[in-house]
């Protein structure tokens, strides 16, 4: 299948921005919708993702030749973004089939609590906050875009989503709304659950607008802290879960080097150069220490033909930002296609020592999105906690060692400053699951507190609700007495975990 | 026991303002501090936490004697609120024994992933922010101040504080923070663990400082806008979770007026006098039914004598909100004692239309703090959802109903509008439980996500990482495969609770 193949449909034409009027329309129904959202059962909503999943499975022959024409990445790399797409939808979907998400406390009524007063029957839970402006990412064209990560957990949450299109794959975002507005419309849900929106000045007004109460986006540092701005500034601030930039620095220690030398230059050229380096996980930097074998092995590695970037903007500022790297006089060229400033761009890797980052960390740990990455070399192991010091907040941190290294000191540091740490493994390659964190302090994300991988990303849109002194049969189904939803619960402070053997459970 | 008793000692005079250099030596020393603390098992923060509470009860007869000198609050209620302080650092120890709030979540790798690549091991858990800045309030000399809820949860979470001394009790505060930092010495928390810090630059400035990873404060509308301004435009934005003002509207349904007319009157006039109407949950607005005898009832109680505010500051704002009040054509005063404006002043109850608010929410809506409270009457009960819908973000809303009244679409509204809704109880006398929930919507705080009484807390002072592929020996002990801390775990997405029996837990 070819890139030019499916293109003769009129979904497959970039929309026009979204006009005011428009937008006041969908913010409309995106309230609208909110309310008898939120009322359903966790377990419906459930199978109003499910029926995405199902709409984006069916579309994977229409989807994917467009994705390839607007993102020029390769077929297979798409269908498996597509597959945990659907996979992530459906992952939610447990995740409100089990309940554990909605953290329901209940404390029963105690005249002789010790607080020195009686303590009154409460009942709390974490309910939906309202409809959310989603700003899609260019990278992943599904599982970062209009069907991905953030309105998974948005809808999931039972939080409507206004989703702003990126405007790398215009004809993309339509088709896929298409794909989620008919799945959802054919499952019941709500009118107003999801909206596309295109167009920067319509995002910015949708964040602006007091309906929206929360905003999520991935992308650059200055267009996230730009939106960032606009939603604490509200008359009414908003949470805003921004992931901005992230250089992911690897630690090699001096045996893991000596032992594992040429091991880790293949696995780190691989997973600098995955996705043409285009991933908010790309190792930036690797550590490694002076004059070691590693060292050349990287010179003299085989680097992966060039691949195309997203799109012209991309790879402008790709090149604008490597040409600035290579200027400085601190940094030398290690390793090089041969056409590292043509498009498509060959890999490059450059080289600094550890000296020369303390000195100038910030500079030298510019973000360069696409298949560039530095190698810092080292003089002693003891310096490495001083210099992972050096680094802003990053959404990874690898620590390649061996089981007999004293890293202790640099695990403390990289647990500050990341928000995942890894051991012999590569950042790249975000799994979905139960125990993810793709987040970290900022420049990492806007909201070191929250994940956007992984199935706490739910808890972005919720908060809590406390109801006191409340009849039975006017309290939310999780926090009656009887527990009709079998959900796990707090109760009076004891973890009570009633859920019921269900299909999801066995 | 006279307010003058116990003036004589140097603590009791107030600490001029923090200096910047005194202001770089506490920065430096919660920085220092908080990896050591962060290291701490949670039960061994559980002794620094009840070390406080002894600390805070042998000194109860130094304490509450400046405290009713400073606030001229009555002696029993201070007595009572430093009981309440105390409890609430032991009940985050409890909190730390049980582990539950490390959110302790598992993966282990699964080759057969349904995502379309294998799952890494993955263990994710909370850990703490770093050092955290607190701006005491000054209704809650106890409480909600120097060794208070926010001081509780943060030192339980494992992040340092710098405690912003609120001016109104400047020589309490001082020998409040003695008594902690002499606790926390004799109990061997690291050096930096709590500081004093004074005048309304040096926490400003703390705010700013980037070694200050978080805020929070309870207090003014413009003060908390103006902290969480500071804290959102850094270069790396911090979480500020500020409490700033609420109106805790009372909904009375036509029965309930009908059936307890009398008993309501009686409950509002107790809460909305309570502490001389200066609590954060004073119900600020009653909306009772047109000619219902509940009206007749506010109109001839006797209204409780006249109580002094706190200071000179809150006695002059207080008489000038309510010169605004009185002097809107749409107000006339229902009952009120005999020197409303004098000091201390006697309660005022104030009356308006649903109409009128409906034409002029917000200034009808303003927070009057101290002892006064608006009456709305309605005529028909099917206008309370809309008359809800004109209230800004709450701490709380109420309903004063029967079994029988149809109040579903009401209770949509407040769950909205509101933190905790409450059912024919009064939100004055927060209790300090596991499912409380003190917090709500812009303005009520700045953070709605999280809560500031309550077990749940502590999770404002926490943020997620998770280790990837890591050695058993270098993962912290609550998500090593054993468990020897016995947390309750998701293991694989299902919730294994392998809590020991211990003295707490029996």
């Amino acid at each position: 299948m070819t890139a030019t193949t499916h293109t003769a449909t009129a979904s497959n034409t970039a929309p026009s921005p979204t006009t005011d009027a428009e937008l006041e329309t969908l913010l409309a129904a995106a309230q609208s919708a909110a309310a008898p959202l939120a009322a359903l059962q966790p377990a419906e909503r459930a199978k109003l993702l499910d029926a995405v999943a199902d709409g984006l499975d069916t579309a994977a022959d229409q989807l994917v030749p467009v994705a390839q024409r607007e993102t020029r990445l390769a077929e297979a790399r798409l269908r498996g973004e597509l597959k945990r797409t659907s996979f992530q939808l459906r992952l939610f979907g447990e995740v409100l089939h089990d309940g554990s998400y909605l953290g329901a406390r209940i404390d029963h009524a105690d005249a002789d609590w010790p607080m020195g007063a009686p303590r009154p029957d409460l009942r709390r839970m974490l309910i939906p906050l309202g409809p959310v402006v989603v700003f899609a990412a260019s990278n992943f064209p599904f599982a970062f875009s209009v069907a991905g990560g953030d309105t998974a957990s948005a809808l999931a949450a039972g939080s409507p989503v206004l989703l702003k299109a990126h405007s790398g794959h215009p004809a993309l975002s339509k088709l896929t709304a298409d794909v989620v507005v008919r799945a959802l419309a054919a499952a019941g849900a709500p009118d107003g659950t999801f909206a596309l929106i295109t167009g920067t000045a319509a995002g910015a007004s949708a964040l602006r607008d007091p309906r929206v109460k929360a905003g999520s986006f991935t992308g650059s540092i200055p267009g996230g802290r730009a939106l960032f701005d606009i939603a604490s500034s509200r008359p009414q601030p908003i949470p805003f879960f921004g992931e901005l930039g992230s250089n992911n620095p690897v630690f090699v220690t001096e045996r893991a080097a000596a032992e594992r030398g040429k091991e880790i230059a293949e696995g780190f050229i691989s997973s600098f150069t995955m996705g043409a380096g285009q991933f908010c996980t790309k190792p930036g930097t690797l550590v490694v220490p002076a004059g070691s074998d590693l060292v050349e092995a990287l010179r003299e590695a085989a680097l992966p033909s060039a691949a195309p970037l997203l799109n012209d903007r991309i790879q402008s500022g790709y090149t604008e930002v490597l040409q600035e790297l290579a200027a400085n006089p601190r940094i030398t060229v290690l390793a090089q296609g041969k056409d590292p400033l043509a498009d498509p761009p060959s890999p490059t890797l450059l080289l600094t020592t550890a000296a020369d980052v303390l000195a100038e960390p910030h500079a030298l740990q510019t973000e360069c999105f696409g298949p560039t990455s530095v190698v810092v070399t080292y003089d002693d192991e003891s310096q490495l906690p001083a210099l992972a010091e050096t680094f802003a907040g990053q959404l990874t941190a690898t620590i390649q060692g061996t089981e007999s290294c004293s890293v202790e000191d640099l695990v403390e540091v990289l647990t500050r400053k990341a928000g995942r740490v890894l051991w012999n493994q590569w950042s790249t390659g975000v799994s979905v699951t139960y125990a993810q964190q793709h987040g970290g302090p900022y420049p990492a994300t806007t909201a070191a507190g929250s994940t956007s991988v992984g199935t706490a990303a739910i808890e972005r849109f919720l908060r809590p609700v406390a109801y006191q002194g409340f009849p039975q049969h006017l309290l939310p189904e999780a926090l009656r007495e009887e527990n009709p939803l079998g959900v796990a619960r707090l109760v009076d402070g004891r973890l009570v975990d009633d859920r019921r053997v269900n299909g999801r459970e066995s």
